[in-house]
């Protein structure tokens, strides 16, 4: 058995996220597995570095698969284009060592989320980027963001049911950027919670909109409790941006 | 009755173009001289700086139109906004000179066109580009274009019916330059006849891939003849950039 690792992208704005469900349908892990297994001729098991929900796009997703077979690399990548639909793109496909796992060895991630601040339409990348035209004070996003960044537990910025040491994260980086009429938040960190990305966003686009104090989010943090952080942003607004491993 | 200029921008893939044809259904001037007469409660009539195929986009078309009300730019530029389907933007709005109109006071225009000149998929940017993964030699288009550069009968470069003095049209420039995967030609002519971009760029596209001469672009020229000339490039990868007026 050979280990491939797939680097991919695509529009999630068709799909209802990164892992499947029940049946496969409209899932991007699904369609790879009846993809990948269907050109191989045997039943192939598809791991993602993580899942991303419905709607959220991906730049650089990680994937690993085991497969028994002679073909090359650049045969197998050629063939895997030829068929994925236009909205899911393979980008490289090359051999790992035996105990790559997209998850397991994955050693940090960067997010990206996009924010189209203003009334003018933005409508050529109107699916990656989440509309919000209320003036936002970018210092004040930012004096909030440093006191997100490092290590904590961030149960009040998830919606998932890990509290405590399980949800414990380093954060090892968020940047706040504006370019003309987009503001875009990068964070990376060790592992992210789920929804994390988009509540720390909503979170500071309410602290950006002057809705709450940029000082909060420290007691934030403290508290545990999501229901005191922001709103969950759009999943149109949020990129994947990539996934780094070892070496 | 006041003159309003406004300028739109579009993703031209669900259209059938800009110019309404028998009802007005799925174009672009179609869409909004039916928004426009509902929200005035009058009959408007869009005159645009010219017409876009269908599929083709517009990063800025321009449009005018007279109409007997009392609003503010600014409170019709809302309405309009707020009625626009998410795939056509209204960028500004202002009142015009009287005599101002569209297409008649056009001084020059500029279209881009783009082709993403790769193996690898273009996922995000999709439907704005058109794929041609051949290697293209950017020195023997460069070769070309300066031949086609300048006041012309560009017969052999149009699908219309305009022949000799009616087909003469100044081409102040093409640049063609590669950004990463990408290979980008710019057009900028007082006019362009039916198909022109389309059949220069599919023209260019040839000689790039070395299908014809570099050196064949004039004798083309002299030709007159559609039929010599290259492929209409896809109207995915073309889009109206820029409408100049005097002032």
């Amino acid at each position: 058995m050979r280990n491939f690792k797939l680097t991919l992208c695509y529009d999630g704005s068709r799909y209802r996220g990164w892992q499947k469900q029940g049946n496969t349908a409209q899932t991007v892990q699904g369609k790879l597995e009846t993809l990948l297994s269907r050109l191989l001729e045997q039943e192939i098991e598809v791991h993602g570095s993580g899942r991303t929900d419905a709607g959220v796009h991906a730049r650089r997703q990680t994937a690993s698969f085991r497969a028994d077979t002679e073909l090359s690399c650049q045969a197998l990548l050629t063939a895997v284009r030829e068929h994925l639909p236009e909205d899911i793109g393979a980008l490289f496909l090359e051999e790992a060592p035996p105990r790559f796992h997209a998850r397991l060895s994955a050693r940090e991630k960067t997010y990206v989320y996009r924010v189209w601040n203003s009334e003018s339409p933005c409508v050529f990348e109107r699916k990656y980027v989440y509309v919000f035209p209320r003036a936002l004070d970018l210092e004040a996003m930012e004096h909030a963001a440093a006191a997100l960044r490092g290590r904590h537990d961030f149960s009040a910025f998830t919606a998932g049911k890990k509290t405590g040491k399980a949800a414990v994260r380093t954060l090892r980086s968020i940047s706040i950027e504006r370019a003309g009429e987009e503001v875009r938040f990068t964070f990376t960190a060790d592992g992210f919670l789920y929804r994390m990305v988009r509540i720390l966003t909503g979170t500071l686009l309410e602290i950006g909109a002057g809705e709450r104090e940029a000082e909060s989010a420290e007691a934030l943090l403290a508290s545990g409790d999501r229901a005191r952080a922001g709103f969950t942003a759009p999943a149109r607004g949020l990129c994947l941006w990539d996934v780094s491993y070892e070496g």
